[in-house]
């Protein structure tokens, strides 16, 4: 990861906007410029980057891991044991590393992360606060070739994951049982061959007419029946990148008018996926996707966009929607995710991972697309 | 879950504090508010609760889940697709709700989790904010009998899972494939004994002296070799109501210094397991585990608190530590976990989860603490 060029890249922006100090909040962004991806618990963490320098607030139990990943420069740490020295909580580190600040300084915050306790000190202390979330999104928007080759093998295992799942599932199975073959693939396989490695997965799995209806629900223990749908869905990232794949599938003949359903879906999802290329706008892959639903009349049916970035967050800028009129370049990667979801027929969904390139586009996910491959019998 | 009576006594508070209307945003709370637990993604969502009704701003993907999950009054959804009624965006949809407010009202929110841009539209409108994260956290740390039995379950479920991890291991493998065993007996077991139910789960493996000696570092492709210490950490989560088991365990022969350590450790765990009950502080539990390790001269390994309360929380309060007054009231729940991490020996803890009664504690986790059971050979 060029963790320096980023923070070089962020530093150049913050002095073109006379912004002093990035309190950065968003444990993605925190990866992202330094390298640390904490677990989040009960102990926040703030990455402070100045001009010269680059600080964390992290608790006394980060601190070994702290330095492993990370070349900041000073680490504030708090304690939760009386006798070590260091702030004795998060906020009081905060106090210390404001206190330290000129007086009047300009600070670059993301307001969509940053809590209120941290935005209430830096007013009251007279600091200006300036919101510097879009800029950290639009440079994580662009990645680069040591990023996109870390994403080229997250969508290898996320497709392979994907296929244990769908060709071990059986009726009577659970959503959680299923889930775990794709697991059990990731948990065994990944160690062989990525030494040293992080691995991040989600997996959910929405079953039957009704819950797939649900786009977003975590798999529960729902026994398959007879003719259910499901919608598979899987994210793996390797070392912190991430590739995402769904399959919408069936256990047992789905109905005709799911088959018709389906077919829309899979020609939206082609449409969008042979028209997005660097130069196009977001908002024109979005429409490719929408104009085949809506010439087949189910435009009522849908209820989210076209897709989205990804990269260290399973989702991230740009949205491919239709008030986004981002003309798309090289190094950006999406997932195209066109969904049609009926009440009482069904949801309909898959997911691939494209990379945009200057010479064309890189599908990294793969997975049969078509419904003869996935109806399980 | 009793949400009704949660959420009236949310309103009594408010009610007592001339507090007009609550805006929820903590994912956890909102779940203890509402039974809503939205996968978290780019699309936030935020609870509204009022004198006489209670709302959600949602996206339009979360609808029918909202619909199913919780007894919202209202809902304001936002929608990505541009053909639907509704708001376009999140900040959108709250600007309606802040609309709808009487000028001036008071405001609570949780300071430690509401991003900015939100407390900056209330600030900006001439509301008047209060912090309620306080409230929240006291009462979400005395559990309900219900609650307390869905977390007996957890119990035994992360108990179990540990048991598989631990007695699978062997020299080779990775953190990540002892990570799968337990895995594979929840996604199989919670299945067949507790239908329509949700998992949640986390787990860790540090290995290893170096990655011991960091308490909180994600399972990665390290491979075990002859002699490593290991900490396995786990949660289980069975419809929100989590528990956690951490045991620390060997391939092959401790080190004499290392059996050292661990002896204190299991000597520092029971002795706050022993003292822990109603009636005493959190401070009195934290000291109790401290003295046994500062009796051994190990005192400055000690880098975080005894232990912690757990419910829909990783972590919540009451946190046992040294600061801690808080006179200890049955229905609270604690993980008990005091840790000595030595650079160069490694790190030493074990984690169970209590229950306080009136009559007494329950522990509801159980796997062998004493070394001879944790040398795998």
């Amino acid at each position: 990861m060029n963790i320096k060029q980023r923070t070089q890249r962020l530093k150049s922006f913050m002095k073109d906007n006379a912004i002093d100090v990035a309190l950065i909040s968003n444990f993605e962004n925190q990866f992202y410029f330094s390298g640390l991806k904490a677990i989040l618990y009960s102990r926040p963490i703030l990455l402070v980057i100045e001009k010269d320098q680059e600080s964390l607030i992290i608790p006394a139990l980060e601190e070994e891991h702290a330095k492993e990943k990370t070349n900041a420069d000073h680490l504030y740490i708090y304690n939760e044991v009386e006798n070590r020295t260091g702030g004795r909580s998060y906020l009081e580190q905060v106090d210390t590393v404001l206190s330290k600040l000129e007086k009047g300084s300009t600070v670059g915050i993301e307001y969509n992360a940053l809590p209120t306790d941290i935005t209430l000190k830096l007013m009251e202390s007279g600091f200006d606060i300036r919101n510097i979330q879009d800029e950290v999104a639009t440079m994580r928007a662009v990645k680069s070739d040591e990023e996109i080759e870390a994403m080229r093998h997250s969508g290898r295992l996320v497709s392979n994951a994907l296929e244990k799942t769908i060709t071990n599932t059986k009726i009577g199975m659970s959503e959680l049982e299923i889930d775990y073959y794709g697991n059990e693939y990731l948990f065994k396989e990944v160690p062989k061959h990525f030494p040293n490695s992080t691995l991040d997965y989600f997996v959910m799995s929405p079953s039957g007419v009704e819950r797939t209806n649900m786009p977003h629900v975590f798999s529960n223990t729902r026994q398959l029946e007879n003719k259910d749908i499901i919608i598979h869905s899987r994210q793996v990232g390797l070392n912190g990148y991430r590739a995402e794949c769904e399959r919408t599938y069936f256990v047992g003949e789905p109905t005709p008018r799911q088959r018709e359903t389906f077919e829309v879906m899979v020609q939206a999802q082609q449409a969008a996926l042979n028209f997005i290329k660097v130069g196009v706008t977001a908002r024109e892959v979005n429409q490719q996707a929408l104009d085949v639903i809506k010439k087949a009349g189910l435009e009522e049916y849908v209820v989210h966009r076209t897709g989205h970035g990804i990269g260290v967050g399973f989702h991230e800028e740009p949205s491919l929607r239709f008030d986004n009129d981002l003309v798309l370049e090289p190094g950006m990667v999406f997932c195209i995710e066109p969904g049609i979801y009926i009440p009482g027929v069904g949801g309909f969904r898959h997911s691939d991972t494209v990379v945009l390139t200057e010479s064309g586009t890189e599908v990294i996910t793969d997975y049969p697309r078509d419904l003869d491959s996935l109806v399980i019998k």
